[in-house]
């Protein structure tokens, strides 16, 4: 009975994942989120906790897997917060897409009160996370990496070690979201665009994947196009989240992000005509709706 | 003596490598150029015209790899030019990049006076042209395709074949040409952004190529700004130009392009501060310079 207690509060398609990760490599697992049916579902792999503070009592490791800031400090710090419920010396390891200055805030308020704090963003997606193997892209002090470590061993292949203090681990993830947002927007540009001069998008795909205008993004989501699916595998309200938080950093930080604010309004657009739950890819239909173009449609698609 | 004569209208960093890989395959090559300095260096690989018109005396393959649709109508119609002193059923292989509308008029206008015309755009930067091993993107009649061939096979490893029209060549090749902006932008955009944010632009590197941020520019451009090496490889004004083009075709085919427009602005402040024949990794710099950063320099920078 040598098993080391560990709580992950959140579970949706990348929380799930990692849970069960964790379970897979011997942890002693308690779960919780607020969605009723993933705490149902997780009963199959560990403990399905009815309250965080029931999740964290007696863990040495908390996995936060919400979908910001907000909800992490929420979690952490609520009234009913797991903060009460830890013991001494528990390391959260806190995997929301946040701002630095947020998790440098959380960490702060998290140590004052004797637990260790690893800022811990990952990438990767929801199969990876099932697999244990995400990109962790960490920071924190040597204590919390430490504390961490089995866990991290557990859910990650790639652990990407950024510096000793919180906010580094945040601000390499933001970095890679003004990327993976813009060449989600740009590839919705470029294919409609295909499209719209009467190429066939097919071919186009091809071309482009063996050429200098690919990226990843291009190679990921334009099969979604090319398919009709935009059933959500990451949806565009994740990225008027990140992207805004990008252009609040920018801000802050009086450096201008002038491309990033282009395809941030992008998304927007999209959200607001009603596909903010739909897949990223669906900012395409965005362009094709405006330009009154037929994509291709599926049976699987949600609009 | 029964080579076959080819002749190649432009000995930039592309058409040298083309004309000389068409010497090494056993065409009896003529090169011309407007610098005089370029003609004379490829005397060592071919015949050295001193025109247009004398290149293309007896060609049957004629390359033209200038710098746009105005040049190429120079080289093919000018007073000078090689319309009126090729064979008839020559074919024209026209790689610069263009508008699908310019490259529709130009192979209309060869073709009424006896001409074969492939829309031939290339892609692959000057190494792969010396190689042989060029991507170039196709269309035009089968009449074309089959006089161009052995050319063809000379010069590039991958031909994409993608349609028996001129104009459809130049389109895949202004699609690349949109995402490849925005991506060389939104690269220089995100390493001078992680900068500011105080990060190590190296370890950026390092995560980004292995994560969903990255692109093919991302990974080919960021080391010029890590070596602080902005000697063109490529150059600012190249960009200038080729996303002009698809704001232009934007324009005429009334298809909103607002992530390649915001591009362009980027590019066109990088050449307006003085850097437009630098190397197109330049953004970087301008950015830099607006919020004061330092990026790494070196004794190979040009500015």
């Amino acid at each position: 009975m040598d098993k080391t207690n560990a709580a992950v509060i959140g579970l949706g398609s990348m929380g799930f994942g990692m849970a069960v990760s964790l379970a897979r490599k011997g942890f002693d697992v308690a779960g919780t989120d607020v969605n009723a049916e993933a705490v149902q579902r997780f009963a199959a792999h560990g403990r399905a906790a009815r309250s965080i503070a029931e999740a964290a009592t007696g863990a040495a490791i908390l996995v936060v897997v919400v979908v910001n800031a907000a909800q992490t400090r929420t979690v952490l710090f609520g009234p009913e917060g797991a903060a009460n419920a830890l013991p001494k010396g528990a390391v959260v390891i806190s995997s929301a897409t946040m701002s630095p200055k947020d998790a440098e805030a959380l960490a702060a308020e998290a140590e004052a009160r004797g637990l260790l704090y690893l800022d811990a963003p990952i990438s990767g997606g929801a199969q990876r996370a099932a697999e244990g193997a995400l990109t962790v892209l960490a920071s924190g002090s040597d204590a919390a990496f430490a504390k961490a470590q089995p866990a991290l061993d557990a859910m990650a292949q790639k652990l990407y070690k950024l510096g000793d203090k919180p906010g580094i681990g945040a601000a390499f993830k933001m970095v890679n979201q003004l990327l993976a947002g813009v060449h989600i927007a740009a590839a919705c540009e470029a294919i409609t665009f295909a499209k719209r001069l009467g190429l066939d998008i097919g071919k186009v795909y091809e071309v482009i994947t063996a050429a200098a205008g690919n990226s990843w993004m291009f190679e990921n989501r334009v099969p979604h196009i090319l398919e009709g699916d935009y059933s959500p595998k990451s949806a565009v309200d994740i990225f008027t989240k990140d992207l805004g938080i990008v252009l609040d950093m920018s801000r802050d930080t009086k450096f201008p992000t002038p491309i990033a604010g282009q395809a941030f309004q992008m998304f927007m657009m999209t959200a607001a005509a009603g596909m903010g739950r739909d897949d990223d890819a669906s900012v395409a239909r965005l362009y094709a709706q405006i330009a009154g173009l037929d994509l291709p449609s599926s049976i699987k698609s949600n609009g």
